[in-house]
This record gives C-alpha cells, sequence and structure tokens, in this order.
C-alpha cells in the first residue's frame, strides 16, 4: 500500500439557513422600486436617514410577535463591556433612539424615511428569510389623526407609484377601537390582550373560524403543531366575532359618503353611515369612541382629497400584530388572486402596514411623544410586482467583448476597451485563460454582449477588425435553418477600420436601445 | 414622608461604541458618490451581485489584519444547530463563497461588484467603525496580469469620476517580489512572514524606521504601547530595508519609458530601466523575477491605454495587509496634504486598494481559481471628497408647508397639500401640535423649506392664500436693518388666488433650480 498525500479539507460553499445571494437583474429591478418609492417619501416631505445594524439590546425592546425561538426572534451577542447588542429586528425602534438622541436638535415633527435590511432569528421556510429588507416613513412629534392619514394616502401613492392601480386596498382600524371591545368584554390582562390581537391578525391566513379557536382553547393545524389560545369564554369570542366581522357585514365600497348599499346587515339599521353604526356597535366606553372618533376624522380626510374606499377603507378587523400600536393601525393589502401553496385561490395579501405608537419615544424620554408610521416589506412588494408583471423581464445588455486572438497584442486589444470606454461604452477585454474562439464567443453570449470585436494577424495587417453583432446574428440564426448558408453569410458581422471602431460600435447600440 | 409613585426607569438613547447615524446630507452625497463609482465599475463590464451579512465562520476564513481581540475582529455567533454563523468582514471572502457555490452557472471569468456593510469587532477610535461600507470589484478566473492592470485603471478612473484628478497615485507592487526577497533573506516561517508585511504595511503611517522597529524586537507607541516586531537579524532587515526604499530611490516620475531622470541611486546604474534594476537588486529567485515580468507586462498594458505614472505607478514598497494575496497588490493613495491629529502635514493616504488572491476559491474546490480585485473604503473616501471640495456643499431645499391656522380647517389644507404633490411638488401640512404661527414658521425654516401658504378665515373668504418666500423673505431680511421697514415691506411675502397656487409655487421654485 503507498501512502496518498492528504488533500486538504474543502469548505462546503453554502449560506446559512434564510440567507440568500441577489442576482444582477434583481439588485436592478430592486433599485428601481426603491427608487420610485423614495420618489413618493421624497414628494412627501420625508427626508432619509440611516441607522447602523446595532442598537443595545434593552434599547430595541422586545416587539417581536410570534417568535418562536427562546431568544426571542433577536440575533443577540456580547459586547466587551458584557452589554448585549442586537441586530435590528425593524426599523421603527432604532428610529425612536435616533429620536430621542437627537431630541434638540431635530426639526419637530420630524418626518424620515429609512430604508435598510432587518435580522430574525426565526425559523425560515419558503419566502420567509432572516435577512430582509424594509423601507419605512415616520412622523414623531404629531398627535393628530391627520398624520396617521397622510400616511394611509402615502401608502396608496407608493403602490399607484409602482404601477399597482386598483390591485391594491389600504385597510385602517384603531387601536383604540380594539381595546374599548376587549375592556367591555373584560379581556383585562395585558398578555391575554396580546394573545387576541395576535389571533386576530391571523384573520386572513385562518380566516373567522380559526380566529375564534385561537381566541378560545387553541388551533391545531394542518401539520399538527397547536397553537395555544386567549382561553376567551364563548361570550367573549361572539362579542370579539362581531368586530371581526364588522367590516365584512358593512359593504363601504358604495360611496364616499358612507351610506351603505345593501340591506343592513344583522343588528345594524341601513340608513346609519359607517361610522354612525360603529358607534352604535361599539362606541360605548370613551376609548373606543374616540377610536370611531379619529377614523371619521381621517375619514374626512381622505374624502377631502379625493382617496376613495377603492383605495383606502375603514376596516375595524385590522390589528397588525406589534405590541406598541396604540392608535389608528393600517396596512397595504395586494387584492389580485395568487395560488398559495395547497393550491387554493388566495388574494396576495399585506405588503406592509403601520400605525400610531405612541409610547415608543416615551422609553427614552418622560415627555409624551406621539408618533406614527408605516413599513414596507421590501422583497414581499417585489415578488407582487413580479406577478403582476410590473417588473421589465429583459435582461440587461452586456459589455462589448474584445477577443484575445493573440496573446501578445494584449497592450493593443487593452487599448480599444480604452478607447470604447472612453467614448462611454460597456466594454471588456475577454480575460479567460482559452484562446478558445467558440468559448470567447459562448462567454460573450453568457454575458449577453452586444458585440464582439475581433483582430487576427490578418486583419491586424490591414488595420481593420471585424465586429460581430450578436443580437442580429441571433436573429438571423432563428431565421437560417441550412448550415451552409449560416457559414456562407455569416449574418451579422462585417468589417470596419481600426480608428472606426467606437462610430460603429455607437451606431449597432443606438440601433437596439 | 409620602410615597410618591415610582416613574418606570428611562433607557438612555444611544448607540454601542463604534456606530453611527448617517444624516439626510450625507446620505445624499454618498449616494452621488456611489452612483459615480457604479458607472465606471458598470462602463468597464462588471455586473452587481449581493451576498447577505452572515457567512458561516468556516466560509469567511480567518485574514483580517490587526486583530486586537480574541475573537479575531469578527463578530460571530452561533445558530440554533450549534454551527458558528459570522458577519462578513469584507465583501471578498463572500464572493469567493458565492462563486464556489454557482460555479456551474456563472460565466468564466465571473466579473462582478459589491456594495455593502461589513463589520471589524475591533476597539473603535476616531474615524475607526465597527460598521462600514466597503465598495469591491473583481475577476474571478482569469489568471493573467491584463486583469490586474484592468483593476489599476479602474481605480484611477474612479477617482478621475470623482473629481480628484491630479489628487492620486495607484501604486503597485507584486507580492511575489517581496516572497522572493523573504525568500533570499531567509525568513521562511509564515507567521513570520506575514508579520513582515504586516510591519511594512505600516510604512505611510510609521516611516521606514518605525517599519525597521517592527522587523526587528518591536515598536513602542507615543502612548507606551508596544506591538512586538518580527525578530529578524541585522542582515535581514538590511536587505528588506532596501527594497522598502526601492521606489523611493528610483525616481519613476521620469517618463513610461522607464528611464531615470536623476544620477543613480546608490547601487543602482542609472542607464537602467526600472524594471531591469529591480531584476538586478531583487531579481535572482524564480519567484520574484516572475512577479517582477507580471510587474513589467501591466507597466505595458498602462502605457498602451495612456495612463502614465501620474497615475498609476509601480512602488516595490506596497504590500497590503491581508494574508490572501498572492500576485499583483496595489492601492490608491490620496496625496494632497492634511493635518493628522499632531498637528503635522502628511499625505491623506489610502482609500482602497486590492490584488490577486488566486487560493481563497481554492479553499471550496479542488481546481485552482486565479482571481484578482480590489475594495474602496466608502466612507474615508467621501471623507476625502469633502475635505478636497468635490462634495456639494448646499443643503437640498425642503417641502413646501401649508401653516395650519385653523384646525377645523385641515380637510381644506390637506387638499392643498395633495394637488402640489400631484403636481410634483414636495409638500406637507403642518402636523405638530402648535397653533403658534412663529413656531410653523421657524419648523419650515429649519426644513429648508422653500415656501410657506397660509390661508386664515380673512383669505379664505376671500378665496386666497399668501405664500411666503422664505428664501426671498431670508435675503431680503440680510438686507433689511431696520424693523419696522420689514414689518411695511414683508419681504417675500404675496397672495394670489386659491386655484393659483400650483402656479405660483411652480414660478418660485424654478427661480431657485
Amino acid at each position: 500500500m503507498t501512502n496518498k498525500p492528504q488533500k486538504p479539507k474543502l469548505i462546503a460553499p453554502r449560506l446559512p439557513r434564510g440567507f440568500e445571494d441577489r442576482t444582477p437583474g434583481e439588485i436592478a429591478a430592486v433599485g428601481t422600486m426603491i427608487d420610485k418609492i423614495k420618489q413618493v417619501y421624497e414628494r412627501y416631505g420625508f427626508d432619509p436617514v440611516e441607522t447602523p445594524l446595532f442598537e443595545y439590546t434593552e434599547t430595541l425592546g422586545k416587539f417581536l410577535p410570534d417568535t418562536d425561538r427562546p431568544n426571542a426572534g433577536v440575533f443577540s451577542l456580547q459586547d466587551d463591556d458584557e452589554q448585549w447588542m442586537s441586530l435590528r429586528y425593524d426599523l421603527t425602534a432604532p428610529l425612536a433612539r435616533h429620536f430621542a438622541e437627537n431630541f434638540e436638535t431635530l426639526p419637530k415633527p420630524y418626518r424620515s424615511y429609512r430604508q435598510g435590511y432587518v435580522f430574525r432569528n426565526e425559523r425560515p421556510g419558503p419566502g420567509r428569510f432572516r435577512q430582509f429588507m424594509q423601507f419605512d416613513a415616520d412622523t414623531v412629534g404629531a398627535a393628530g389623526p391627520e398624520a396617521d392619514a397622510e400616511m394611509c394616502m402615502m401608502m396608496a401613492d407608493v403602490m399607484d407609484a409602482l404601477g399597482l392601480e386598483g390591485k391594491y386596498v389600504v385597510r385602517v382600524n384603531n387601536r383604540k377601537v380594539l381595546d374599548g371591545v376587549l375592556d367591555a368584554a373584560g379581556v383585562t390582562s395585558d398578555e391575554q390582550k396580546l394573545t387576541v390581537l395576535r389571533a386576530i391578525d391571523k384573520l386572513d391566513k385562518f380566516g373567522p373560524e380559526g380566529v375564534k379557536l385561537l381566541l378560545g382553547a387553541g388551533r391545531k393545524d394542518s401539520s399538527g403543531d397547536f397553537t395555544k389560545g386567549a382561553e376567551l369564554g364563548e361570550q367573549q369570542i361572539s362579542e370579539l366575532g362581531r368586530l371581526i366581522e364588522f367590516g365584512r357585514w358593512f359593504d363601504f365600497t358604495a360611496g364616499p359618503d358612507g351610506k351603505s348599499a345593501q340591506s343592513a346587515p344583522v343588528g345594524l339599521d341601513g340608513e346609519l353611515t359607517f361610522f354612525e353604526a360603529m358607534q352604535e356597535n361599539f362606541g360605548q366606553g370613551a376609548l373606543a369612541a374616540g377610536g370611531i372618533a379619529e377614523l371619521a376624522a381621517m375619514q374626512a380626510l381622505f374624502d377631502a382629497a379625493g382617496y376613495g374606499p377603492d383605495r383606502i377603507k375603514i376596516d375595524p378587523s385590522v390589528v397588525r400584530g406589534l405590541e406598541y400600536y396604540t392608535g389608528p393601525v393600517f396596512e397595504i393589502e395586494l387584492t389580485f388572486p395568487v395560488t398559495n401553496e395547497k393550491g387554493q385561490q388566495v388574494v396576495f395579501g399585506s405588503v406592509g402596514g403601520g400605525g400610531r405608537y405612541d409610547g415608543l419615544v416615551s422609553r427614552f424620554r418622560r415627555e409624551p411623544v406621539p408618533a406614527t408610521g408605516f413599513s414596507i416589506g421590501v422583497s414581499r412588494l417585489f415578488n407582487a410586482l413580479k406577478l403582476t408583471g410590473n417588473v421589465p423581464a429583459t435582461e440587461p445588455l452586456g459589455p462589448v467583448v474584445v477577443l484575445v486572438m493573440d496573446k501578445d497584442q494584449i497592450p493593443g486589444y487593452q487599448k480599444m476597451v480604452s478607447e470604447l470606454r472612453a467614448a462611454g461604452i460597456r466594454a471588456e477585454m475577454f480575460l479567460g485563460n482559452s484562446k478558445n474562439f467558440g468559448k470567447q464567443i459562448a462567454y460573450a453570449d453568457k454575458r449577453n454582449s452586444p458585440a464582439v470585436i475581433i483582430e487576427g494577424t490578418q486583419e491586424r495587417e490591414q488595420n481593420i477588425v471585424q465586429i460581430k453583432d450578436l443580437i442580429a446574428g441571433k436573429q438571423a440564426a432563428a431565421a437560417i435553418s441550412d448550415n451552409a448558408e449560416w457559414k456562407a453569410t455569416r449574418p451579422g458581422q462585417f468589417e470596419c477600420g481600426r480608428a472606426e471602431i467606437v462610430a460603429k460600435i455607437k451606431e449597432l447600440l443606438a440601433a437596439y436601445q
């Protein structure tokens, strides 16, 4: 037996679960989408701000819904000085810190937008990543419902700017109404309230019956996993059920005057406006009545600015899962149908949302600091745009490639490339190891190059080059079936003087732009 | 004694050390800078790619120089399945993983650029952060010096695109020359070699004498901290010193033909070209001779493409601290003077660099995969641009602000804002709590608003508004010293019909653009 020398162990090239790379096409398309969103935010008077990815763990607080891990969904580590730091799980908690830290110098109200990656230490799944991008806008230091209404209108304008007209609705509710109804139903512990809110937030996913299970003992999903419920009594569940289904009973799409066009639903008088009916059904307590009045004030602003209920709609079943909301809450729902993993037709659903969080800055400062804002899930919205065909399908053109026909002539080929670049044309010399002409052409094809430039000995002696138009070549190849004819005509290839390269390539590119 | 109710403890709003927020002006200016860099990379034929912030720790490897902490400068944490994950410390190690993972589908050579945050778990200091942005370009799968030469030319073009003509030089060396000289000097252990390279890399910072201390027993800095040296003998230090100072002895700025315009330096014949002299002094071993030949080939490409030694210059003292370089190395030095913290005039120094790293992808795959690339330190380059006046100093215009003179009329004010926004004009309604006119104007001033719109009861009855041109107002205020005159003329304020608002604001903005 001979001893073979041991090769070093190879490392598997792979990513931790829940993380992904992004390709050139996706980067370009997401960039275009983000620019369009930015333009809307800027037009609304918001300015950018950026915070780092780390914050002190106590700064972020614990507001994440649906955590399924011991460390509550956050990536955390201990610094040299023993203090715990965490990667941000959203862009709102860091904003509250930034505002409190710069309270003396920032304009008030402080209107800012932020875009960046956030991290969730959760079990990844299809379409569920541990690093994803959010794009937020917030107004800090504005107490009135006009600030909340503006958020809803801006979300609607963002959807329009992305070409989603008629394919979305911004749904609006108020936590004060929910809290009032919970109080009236005798749900008093904070923990139980939160469980109830998170159950109602699952309405889209599980339907009214699923939510009712979560309000009671609990719900078992199709995989057999059991989620513990809020353990409410039957009477409590029935009262909450009435709230959840109110928006569905009362068809509010009839018109901005709020009059129902349908027959009155059970327990409601058809002659009442939407807000009168809400008041009659849920407004007995002062908290809920105040919430209903805020919703009515927001509706008046939507009406004045011309946002009909096809774009922004009050819906008492909207909750939003986060604990820190204190007033109006809203979410953008994309209404077009998609097929889910079970083969069922469902609406695409939420791509973002937000609400009023008057208590978040108060964690840092004694005085009350009202605030409202929303967050868009960038990846999810991008996936929606792909489904609706609002993302360009064409691959961008690659560079012109100067082939290396003769290794000794590399400085000359480099000079051609430099001339093209100086004229603003994307260009490169083939830098691979292969002298094989076919492999160099295959590389150019793979890069989606519009053309290659060929200078062999013969061309150099005549002071000319061959230009091969790869786009024309492909089109011709599709039309020519005969190999002999192909070789005889060499479609898309022509020669030109060495000094004419830049002009000829410009002509060629102009034809494909 | 009465019992006061205890207020909840406030959290201090602050960031962990070494992290920072970014302001609107900086975000806009850095964005402009990044766009200009991208345009150059794209023109050179590079396409974007993006990797996530986390990688498996073993994927990243341990290539960081100057680590002063037990966990080697990297932020790491253990995943659920016990595997260690780390935040990337540069953009090169993740690229190697990405290329190896997608080897079958990527074009080869694979030419990509990447921009994003990297993290170093190091002691922060002035201008030294634990999260900072890098902007890289790499060609993977290209073995020849033409790929390295292209990197150097691209770095030079980036500097020109940013307006730094005449203020930089790209300095180029080859690790093979360094390794050859180290071999000849009898420095054989990998660890000692690395200590020597890192010592030479400090030439800018500590000068030749400081480097010689680091090559010997070690160096004590002004704070008394002692850095252990490579412990070379006197003869070894003298040989390395000759290499370090070679570039300074031999004035290569005379012309691209490489002939020295000055009298021959000690030990060199003035009639030799630069590369002949290098060969004579350091090229006895095959490794060093190969490195010198590669440098000469790169110089031929610089000459062909018209990059003179005022832009790209061979300099045998360039090292780059990272362990993984195997061939040409290069760095961008900004040559204009700045004053350091000790009040001394020094050149601004390096804002980026890179080199050939043929072994990095081989950690994942059996076949050799040559690669070369470079990295720009975005913050450091941005600081340089601020110093040279290449960043616009003017603050961007804020939104037009519609004042809230009467809370009952908010829907009407909202309508004005919506009309302005629909016309593409940045606009907002004042959302703060204050009814105080002066405070609302102060807010608009702080936002750098061009104008405010005022509609009180009187204006509403007449169906007009007042427009206050804040820019004209400020200019007039500077010219008028008399308070009575100010009140009488109210400079910059005019009235217009309610229906004319959009047209009048457009006129006003056109005058300031």
